[in-house]
């Protein structure tokens, strides 16, 4: 497989999670950009689509941020590979799946990438383990400015950027963090949290972004609004309600700590056991195991397991990662034995060391 | 407590198990007797009551089999004291709650007890490991010969030993099998064993006899007649039996094994899993979840836990051994999280010696 080098390890952005209290698992930043001299995603053709690939290309290579990036062309891999990089964040399920030509370039840790050909020619991603949301948004200027400094992109000067869709037309950005809110879910107060949400023109989905469910009790906040704001007031407005849920989680947490300590601890550990040995585990329960573990860590009950572990076992046990790693086709059932298998095997490396 | 020499060890008749294939977990001998020239139960004073107690103590005094056994009258022991003695097998719940001058007396091992002035004067037990049910029968035998040597029993040419309830007249031998028969049960065929069981009159109950349910996949076979028939004949049709069940267990454990490897070998791993880490555990999920490992060990799945291990594991988290232990009374969800604190600790010494 073309991805071999990436299947068995994590993201190396990742590692920087460690540091953070395990309730913020990343942010991301995404700008949608178009090149001024081409038709868009649905009226383009492909040898016209080659072309923005190829003045992409150009551009990256000479950029600071990219100038040794990969690059793959969709063509080039099959359906497995491509759900590979879906898997990991690097492309989205609509570049791996629509026709005409069309790829990704990301750099080496996989914080930076440039999806080509997706619903706009350029969509740029920056992502930063844990709390670092700033992080984000700089590296994500910097590769727009780097770019934009040798392509032509489609600007209007009072709408700003322009784009395939009208909903990220103006600064092109959204910004998404990705939380665990395990307490606020089991003291029945996430309803009341995503109303308040809602009304602040915030949305909230699953983690893999719209129509996935929240598996493992893990949120993804993003803005609505690329319109009418400036990239800097949609990051403090993030980042503050960001600190917000984070606080709520840990006066959940406390409340559960003083009312529920028996219980929650019984959970906790019974997710670890259930992870160190069932030889099944389908992708739903081990989500839920799995963030049980992660509360415990957050907790302080569960220590030695690195909160970058457990973001890279979610990575290592999805049905692409683990085709993969096995080298074939693998039926549902089989993937349920593999997972338990990589899960068991990984947390006796991690205990044990 | 007086029973502290107890309370934290297995009874050392246990150790036999490991030899076993774990299926049958133990067989006991009781023999009912009575002494001719004083009332049965009903009748007796409590003067008489401790005539008898005292005669049956002089000939155990002189008897080889139980000459240096303790012997604990009921009324020097409290209520918690007793079902401690009522959850290791040594008395009856009768005799732990009945009023009257009665007791008990056991030997170092605990594998032969008699109780005096439970239902009948004397009632003698012994239990062995294993399938080692003719070893039980041999050293009742042999008990009852040296005390009948000293005491004159109340016994008829025609009928044989007399009892209190007719049921036990003639030879007064009850003899019984512990079996774990967990496959039967998943395969749902122990409705079918236990209709052709009733035909052959004999009965089938839980772990604590009478009344009791069968936790833990563990039932207990008796023998219902007790007249008509002799010692040795009643002993061959139960071992008899007793093979036919663990054959019938053991063709379920193969079509287990080739029909559904991966979900068992899941449901034992996990067993062990939340043995080993759970917080709170209830008397009824501890008994299914060791019912689990029991089965993996069997099955070769698990190794390097021994049958005894388990057995003891069984006596030391029921509720007057885990408040015994503690020194004071405890609350039902104060036993739960003892339960699992006790399992765990034991778990973890006896897989990282």
């Amino acid at each position: 497989m073309k991805l071999d080098s990436l299947i068995r390890t994590a993201p190396s952005w990742m590692s920087g999670a460690d540091d953070a209290d395990g309730i913020v698992l990343s942010c991301r930043a995404r700008l949608a950009r178009n090149l001024a001299n081409y038709p868009f995603a649905t009226r383009i053709t492909r040898p016209q689509q080659q072309q923005v690939i190829d003045e992409v290309l150009a551009a990256a290579k000479s950029s600071r941020s990219m100038s040794t990036a990969t690059y793959f062309g969709m063509s080039v891999l099959d359906g497995d590979e491509r759900r590979v990089l879906v898997e990991r964040h690097l492309i989205s399920p609509t570049l791996a799946d629509e026709k005409g030509e069309r790829g990704v370039l990301f750099n080496q840790d996989e914080s930076l990438s440039v999806m080509i050909n997706e619903e706009d020619h350029l969509r740029l991603q920056a992502i930063s383990p844990g709390t670092r949301g700033r992080e984000a948004f700089t590296a994500i200027c910097a590769l727009d400015d780097e770019l934009l400094a040798a392509i032509d992109c489609a600007h209007d000067s009072r709408l700003g950027f322009l784009t395939a869709c009208p909903t990220n037309t103006g600064t092109g950005l959204r910004l998404s963090v990705l939380i665990h809110l395990p307490a606020l879910v089991l003291t029945e107060d996430m309803e009341r949290v995503l109303q308040g949400l809602g009304q602040l023109s915030f949305t909230v989905r699953g983690m893999y972004g719209e129509g996935s469910n929240a598996a493992g009790n893990l949120f993804q906040i993003s803005n609505q609004a690329t319109l009418g704001a400036s990239e800097e007031s949609i990051l403090e407005e993030l980042i503050r309600i960001t600190e917000q849920l984070v606080g709520f989680e840990r006066e959940a947490q406390d409340s559960l700590r003083q009312e529920a300590r028996g219980q929650v601890e019984d959970k906790v550990w019974r997710a670890f056991g259930l992870l160190s040995q069932a030889r099944i585990l389908t992708s739903q329960e081990f989500m839920n195991l799995l963030s049980a573990v992660r509360l415990g860590c957050t907790l302080g009950l569960v220590t030695g397991v690195p909160s970058s572990f457990l973001n890279h076992l979610m990575i290592a046990t999805q049905p692409s990662h683990l085709r993969a790693d096995a080298g074939r086709g693998l039926t549902p059932a089989e993937r349920d034995l593999r997972r338990a298998e990589i899960v068991r095997n990984k947390l006796s490396e991690v205990t044990n060391s």
